[in-house]
């Protein structure tokens, strides 16, 4: 999956700040992102390494099925508060229930973006600290589909407290509750980091395994190629 | 994706069998599977490496969209017959036009399953060669969807001859009518003959990635981790 690089250097230092202590609690909320989150989805995009110019118009486009999010490309969003969260949550889904979790012990966390990063659901003093992407696969050589997950990003001022795991275990859960038989994506050899965190996780890795890809020219080219010539 | 092993040996050595020599033209098409398409797609994936036995009862449950095909997994079958196929096809779906082509030299066919291998369509002589099983798949880092070659099988009766790659091609070709941006899947490190045949198509390894997994018990576990104790 494509994971946090170091972001460029906010120029908005003059901005509103959080500073929460670690002997502060931090309250957090897993929820269903939704078509209104898609301006901030778009700004930690840009935060990430591999961002691409293209992307910005169109993915508003085709965000989002609101009836059946897990059945097409699907975000869990991670947002952060000083106040605990309302509840019951005004951020239900049919299909997930938000996970709330209270962060007792936690680096202290200094946010100099926390405008720029407010939630959409228009609650006070609730900011987004991150998200994962993922969506369903398929195989029929096995009977369930899984959960592919493709992007997990973190803003750079909530790292290192534990959020990527609940990222991953909230996809994990969601896919048990479905019946799903896997969760696989795709880590970088030289990232011995999150090598480590995974198998300890209980992961494993597909040995063997090479992804290729065909793209650009390249589709276009063997999409009109003659190897399948019309009668 | 998966690709062709040696299959069983078959028992039905006394069933109606096909022989085409190769002054003979075999034609074949390539169209969309439906739901009546199952238990033939099933035989197939019998007679794949990796089968699993949980498949048998689940999959037809959960089988094609009729009206979405390409939004889910999606399965393009390739049918043989030694007559010309009917025009206009009865098996034209409206997100798909099955493609024809006729081949004129390929190896002698001899297949001895032929009937287990009748098409669904109930068209006189209508067989069904091989299938290729995708999706889509998406990153918030590139603007435009994919698609996710999962498996791809040929009969025995059918390989060496140009139908895997007119099915690869029909996969790119979609990918391309829908403005999709890419087609990916994974390939065995040490399959050097598919490795090159994939780069002479165009396509290349994405280094560096390392496919991990999670399934089972290590799944259920993490999806009941305490990283997500609720409040």
């Amino acid at each position: 999956m494509a994971t946090a690089a170091t972001p460029p250097p906010t120029t908005a230092a003059s901005e509103l700040n959080i500073d929460i202590p670690t002997n502060q609690p931090l309250f957090t909320r897993i929820r269903l992102a939704a078509n209104p989150d898609v301006p901030v989805i778009h700004k930690m995009i840009y935060q990430m390494a591999a961002f691409d110019q293209r992307l910005a118009d169109q993915c508003s486009a085709t965000l989002f099925s609101k009836d059946n999010p897990f059945e097409s490309f699907t975000v869990f969003l991670i947002e952060v508060s000083t106040k605990p969260f309302p509840s019951p949550s005004t951020t239900h889904h049919p299909k997930f229930t938000p996970i709330h979790k209270t962060l007792n012990v936690h680096p202290p966390v200094s946010d100099p973006e926390l405008e720029t990063f407010k939630s959409s659901t228009m609650e006070d003093e609730v900011f987004v600290a991150g998200f994962v992407l993922f969506f369903p696969n398929y195989t029929m050589s096995v009977a369930k589909p899984g959960f592919y997950i493709q992007d997990l990003f973190l803003r750079e001022s909530y790292r290192r407290m534990g959020l990527g795991k609940m990222l991953l275990a909230a996809v994990a859960r969601q896919a048990v509750a479905m019946g799903y038989g896997r969760v696989e994506w795709v880590v970088l050899d030289w990232n011995t980091n999150a090598i480590k965190f995974y198998e300890e996780m209980g992961a494993y890795v597909v040995k063997e395994w090479m992804v290729y890809r065909l793209i650009g020219d390249g589709l276009q080219a063997y999409a009109a190629t003659n190897d399948l010539e019309k009668e």
